[in-house]
């Protein structure tokens, strides 16, 4: 497996150059300290720690796997060391609220603190990773003591949290839940039933792990106007804030997986434990909604991660690896044949890598950015930024994903028959990323969102308010070389707008036609989402070569030749995905269940 | 894992009604005996054979995994079993030559066979499979006594045998191989060099195992014209065809892989081994041509294999797992919630899957029987069968892998969550496929194959004598049903051509224009390709419906839908194909390789 070596040029160039993130934080009230300088060195130590301590755990843990032996896990050879350094640095808390012991640092930090660790090893990043759910849970939702008890520890990471949802018979349809939840004399709940899929739902990391679990109170309505939320550590904590008795939660089994192979992904039994309600009862899904969206970027990260990680490695390979000639004469004249970057297809393949990696990692760091705005911006700010957010999570969380899915692949690919051996790490790649378009939301279940809640749900105004950063980006004079991209920009804008008006209209004839045209809109719209991206990005680069020749010319001109790679290969896949939608609904309903296997 | 149940009615449609087998081998001398009933008995043998004795082991042996100690290696429990009844029953031989043992029957029904064995368990498969390969060359160029030797018991399946041809610093690039051939004394040569992904190279089926070496003589030329076949032996053969002393091959490791893990990939040692050239000195590439297209119509079958199998295990999880209610109004209203398959997602990507997996039988069925003209019919329609199966070789390996790549895919993505869990079998069929891509040469090769070797490499005859079939099929006057599919392929069929012309032209001023080019047209041509077949099937089926108003109408309605489902949803996926292509090489080829990592 290629050692990661961060890219922290263009993690510079996102945040300082394209998003500008000192200017804006100056801008926050108690963002001031985020300074470029405090920014880049963080990074620059979260990149020292995911290249030296994660990354060489990455493949030994996909190898080695969990052990669950009588209720207990056991984590790869050197994950709970690193965890234990990753609390010593104090990165858990990096964008946490002061008041609760964290750093207070803009969300955009952690983001990008995720995406370094994420990439040297997912796996890994799974532990702390699913702790920001229980975080945020108490924090919103929690009452003063349950806030005293447990958020300065998960916020330091000495315990880490889970989300309980899923359950065998419900994963998208949370509203068939059945875990009960019986009040009890003394104020607390006894927690029955079963879930399954709990991240880190044990492990020896921490001293103690926080779940937040959905469950139903015994008079609640069914369906998903049912279901509460409880706090249930697995040891309980007495009033001094100390670790007491084992309470009644345990993991019966961790799953065997296709990849994410050391992430411990466990079923966790519920047998009387003690619960604590949090939050008003029977709203236990509303209060989830309200970080959904967090959850959702945090997975977003999954693809760019993956896609870094197998653009790294195919990229080295493709430099290294002789076969055959180019077709316009040697390249390597004194090798025995040409290095496989020579060959267009390579090209276009390692090219496409590029195009949705970079395009990828300035959407996610603009959500993140958002997320910002929406804490500490005025409330007019805040608003606008949370409708861009609302939009385009659901895009950046699955068509990030299932791009990144197919620049792991890629990876694998460019190797040839190696990239199906083990040793070589890329087929690893593509199997931890498998699961990013199945959880936090399948790629069928974002399109809903999108197009359903999101677009249609709001009129289209969630739509409009993304349009509105277009045409302002539209509007701006761009210098010459980049006119081609802004008007092509220009007219998949409108024919978005298009789209969505006719979908509407359709939808309301017959509401199957959301459903039929949700998966191809949800794409149709990421590509068109990247080129508002990457022409920000040319236009940006083509400015700085323009005002300093002598600057660092050849990056911006990568990014131009990308940008122009995307526009001319990878948005016309809009085409297909417009003409699908139009396609109706018809051709889907019209068949008979039982024709299906005739 | 869903239990495999093989799919003999399609089977059964394309054979006998699309096909008309019966009709077409009693035509050709030798195969007369292929009637309807004897095929049909013998496909619904196999398909016991598939689903009693092979699918039972898929996922054991993915499990279980191939060991390796001292040399030897040891197939998962009951593989080699499975494989003694296979031979017994006399399967190895059903299409082999009558006169070194074999049944003689149609090449067609090997293929069918093998889809079967492959759908059931392609780990398993893969050991008898590669045995081929050694078949075709010692019956091309083996001497009398070469083949009295080897032939009879390699078609009886008492020995198995391999292809050698990648070493580790070249695979699809043969030129670069090492491999020596020394001459000896007594006319045979000493083999010295290292062979890596040899497939069966070594295990515990058969009693001896004949490997076909590719390697060089001391004087030979470099590149691909000094390249000679050797047989090499396991054990070698006394004059009385009985096994004698052990020959200096020896496994000295097996490959860790991201599937088929059943199945030994072997790197061999070959260590002054004794080897018996076969064929003419330096000719050896040229030899092993004459059966690549067999060898690749193999491994598409792998698409279409895998394909089936998630189709299956998908559907009938999209029938019984609930989760929310039909946007139009419940279809389930006495359950909690509906069975997925009412959600028009859950609809898309079932008839993705359909749609690809018939369209794929069809197409792959036809190239069989292509090659069964070839061997058996005239002069004139062995060569219009040979044009055809050049151009559609590579489109069928390369177009059949991809999309059965994306129909495994699909099959965990219906699954959720569960998809990534080993237990339920569907993310070992993505494990699985995902080598199909790879192996027999990578879609880049493939695609390369098309274009410049077909495609231009004819001037575009072998291109013309595909279009004419299709303009055969537009010709016949098709029911009213019918008209759109038949205008539709039309068009296509021009835009096929003229897209053709354009990259020859392109070509002709800059060679980079075919290789940037050429991944998209193999792509466009898929989708064309298997547009004519299923156009093919909609005539057919309605044609069925109106004759026989009491047969099988469900049946033929339900390929009418697929077939309507193909043309609206999968075929516009030529638009995006189309316009990358048109693209051109510049926004490959500008990029200097420097800043591909800036």
């Amino acid at each position: 497996m290629p050692a990661y070596q961060a890219p922290l040029r263009d993690i510079s160039f996102v945040v300082n150059e394209l998003l500008e993130s000192e200017q804006l934080y100056q801008t926050l009230p108690g963002y001031e300290e985020a300074t470029q300088d405090l920014m880049d060195a963080i990074i620059e130590e979260a990149a020292k720690f995911a290249e030296n301590v994660l990354s060489p755990l990455n493949q030994s843990g996909d190898e080695e796997g969990c052990r669950w032996e009588d209720g207990t896990v056991t984590t790869p050879a050197g994950f709970a060391e690193a965890y234990q350094q990753y609390v010593a640095n104090g990165w858990p808390a990096l964008s946490a609220n002061v008041d609760t012991g964290g750093q207070g640092l803009p969300n955009l930090l952690s983001i990008i603190v995720n995406e370094l660790a994420g990439t040297a090893n997912w796996s890994w990043l799974m532990y702390p990773g699913l702790s920001l759910g229980a975080v945020k849970t108490v924090e919103a939702h929690g009452d003063p003591e349950q806030k005293d008890k447990y958020l300065s520890k998960l916020v330091s990471g000495e315990w880490t949290g889970t989300m309980c949802l899923t359950e065998a018979q419900c994963g998208s349809d949370l509203g068939l839940l059945r875990t009960k939840a019986e009040p009890q004399a003394d104020g607390t709940y006894a927690i029955h039933g079963t879930k399954i899929f709990i991240s880190a739902g044990e492990h020896d990391m921490a001293d103690n792990i926080v779940h937040i679990v959905l469950a139903r109170l015994p008079d609640a309505p069914a369906g998903t106007k049912g279901i509460s939320l409880f706090i249930v550590p697995k040891f309980k904590v007495n009033d001094a804030g100390d670790i007491a008795e084992r309470n009644a939660v345990h993991c019966a089994s961790i799953e065997k997986k296709m990849g994410i192979k050391a992430s411990a992904t466990c079923v966790l039994n519920f047998d009387g434990a003690t619960g604590y309600l949090i939050g008003p009862p029977n709203k236990g899904l509303n209060c989830m909604f309200t970080f959904m969206n967090t959850a959702r970027i945090g997975t977003a990260i999954q693809g760019l991660a993956h896609g870094q990680l197998a653009f790294e490695g195919a990229l080295s390979y493709a430099r290294e690896r002789l076969a055959m000639r180019s077709l316009s004469g040697p390249k390597n004249p004194d090798g025995p044949a040409d290095p496989i970057i020579v060959h267009p297809n390579v090209r276009r393949m390692l090219l496409t890598q590029k195009a949705f990696v970079e395009g990828s990692r300035a959407l996610i760091y603009f959500l993140a950015q958002q997320g910002d705005i929406v804490d500490k911006g005025n409330a007019e700010e805040a608003q606008v930024a949370e409708d861009l957010m609302s939009l385009l999570t659901p895009i950046g969380k699955a068509f990030v994903t299932e791009t990144g899915y197919e620049v792991a692949n890629i990876g694998v690919q460019i190797y040839g028959g190696h990239g199906f051996i083990k040793e070589w790490g890329m087929e690893q790649i593509v199997r931890d990323a498998r699961i990013s378009m199945l959880y936090e939301g399948t790629t069928g279940i974002q399109a809903l969102d999108l197009l359903g809640r999101k677009v249609l749900g709001s009129g289209g105004k969630l739509l409009l308010g993304f349009t509105a950063m277009i045409d302002e980006l539209c509007a701006a004079e761009p210098a010459a070389e980049c006119t081609g991209f802004i008007e092509t920009l220009r007219s998949c804008k409108d024919e978005w707008l298009e789209l969505s008006m006719q979908i509407g209209e359709a939808a309301m004839q017959n509401p199957e036609e959301a459903g039929a045209a949700a998966v191809d809109y949800l794409m149709y719209s990421g590509y068109v989402t990247l080129a508002y991206f990457w022409a920000r990005m040319a236009v940006l680069s083509q400015r700085k070569i323009d005002e300093s020749p002598d600057g660092d010319v050849a990056f911006y001109a990568a990014k131009l030749k990308t940008a122009r790679f995307y526009f001319d290969r990878l948005l016309p896949r809009t085409l297909a995905h417009k003409q699908l939608i139009l396609s109706g609904a018809d051709n889907l309903m019209d068949m008979p269940e039982a024709m299906f296997d005739l």
